[in-house]
């Protein structure tokens, strides 16, 4: 079994210092806890008014390998703004345990204005066979793009680890945010667990939406906060008897996907 | 703007001729609508136990002209056992108006025991340009794959109807049907309205959702019987400022989904 567990926090735009210490307060908090996930831009807050502000409160990748000293025996994955060696800065997420920097995700997928001070990323999210379960990143924004997730689920991930800024939007009463929504059907579609974890607060006039939500293979929000999960279900596709969420797609037809996108794209 | 019913009903398997009743009087009921859509296999029911009871509860197209006949200027979308001239019988949906039948579309991802007795479709769903909006068609299992739902969106599907039977499965209190939340986050990712017409009742020990839900392009749940939409909102892809469903897509990366998934099904 794997725990869970999701830290919701509240950093505060380019504030490195105390962004760290409440990273690393959260990290402290969750112990006990198997796979750890912060927030996307836990380390420099989100809306940025200039590339100079967004570049002043970016880290390297290695400035964060103290949350996996800091978490005993647990990965941690959690969202940073990305000071690259070519100078230019992403929307990133690390993994990390106690060994070191496991990976760094760039998020391929940029919101809205993130456009104006992030560079998007270039390659696919990193399936890791770890301990704790076959892990992958996305960020945010990644997620409402089912293609990337059902790829990132074809190769195997068991637990897909999404560090989130949802920005609250209305939505009708008794209805979950449309984005953990479209998280509970992604899990369901692919039979594999989400563990989204947003920030709360309002941060130069934009609320968020809190919605931190763990969810399991049938599309079900199990936690707002922890949870431990059977990541093994994930290997089983199967829907029903003959149905298997993998098993039945017709890949042979999706190849026009590639070639329609394309079209449409020139079209626009 | 596009007058949308879908008209929930409980048909019995085997019963050709109330099912025939049943349907032409659904759709004189809905008079007034501009697009009806009926549930899956509406015709002939549901729960077969050969293949003989089946093909001899199948129809072909031109059976299903009088749909149009009845609807007056009203385009129907419901579903049907196709008994096709090699022979085989296909789980397949037709839209018809009082022109005549204007397309077949021919279900391709088969739920469970559906493989027993029809024959898998072959071809994508067809976008129709019509007086009402530009409208496709897919069926019941069809909407949990969401490459196709892509792919229908790329090619300019404003309004997705879709005829269902969902079998009737457990979902925590206060939570839609799995199969709800999956159209509400296909309409939001795709930006395009999905009608999705389920059954009631219960067929041979097999009790179904009836479902029924119109939704949004926003992903929200409009109505469960009736509702009027502005189509048009279909075209425009855009999240926020600078966010586009369609726009922000990386076709590049993608590209590798098909190889993915060839992998990924050769190993299993």
């Amino acid at each position: 079994m794997t725990t869970v567990a999701c830290q919701q926090l509240e950093p505060r735009v380019g504030d490195l210092a105390g962004n760290r210490e409440l990273a690393l307060s959260a990290i402290d908090a969750a112990r006990g806890a198997d796979v750890i996930v912060l927030p996307e831009l836990v380390t420099s807050g989100y809306v940025f008014e200039s590339r100079e502000e967004c570049l002043a409160a970016s880290l390297a990748p290695d400035d964060l390998a103290e949350w996996g000293a800091a978490a005993g025996g647990a990965i941690v994955v959690g969202g940073f703004a990305e000071r690259a060696d070519d100078g230019l800065v992403y929307n990133s997420a690390a993994m990390v345990d106690a060994s070191g920097v496991l990976g760094v995700y760039r998020k391929l997928h940029l919101w809205d204005q993130e456009k104006l001070f992030f560079e998007p990323g270039r390659e696919l999210p990193r399936v890791h066979d770890t301990p704790h379960g076959r892990l992958a990143t996305m960020i945010c924004y990644d997620l409402e793009f089912p293609e990337l997730v059902r790829m990132v689920a074809l190769e195997g991930c068991e637990l897909l680890c999404v560090p989130t800024n949802w920005p609250r939007t209305p939505r009708p009463p008794g209805e979950h945010p449309g984005e953990v929504i479209n998280a509970m059907a992604m899990a369901r579609a692919n039979r594999m667990f989400v563990a989204a974890c947003d920030r709360s607060g309002i941060e130069r006039g934009v609320e968020w939406t809190a919605g931190t939500s763990i969810v399991d293979v049938d599309g079900w929000v199990v936690s707002e906060t922890r949870a431990e999960l059977d990541v093994a279900r994930a290997r089983d596709k199967r829907f029903a008897g003959l149905a298997d969420a993998f098993g039945d797609r017709r890949p042979e037809l999706y190849a026009a996907i590639v070639e329609a996108s394309v079209k449409t794209t020139s079209a626009r």
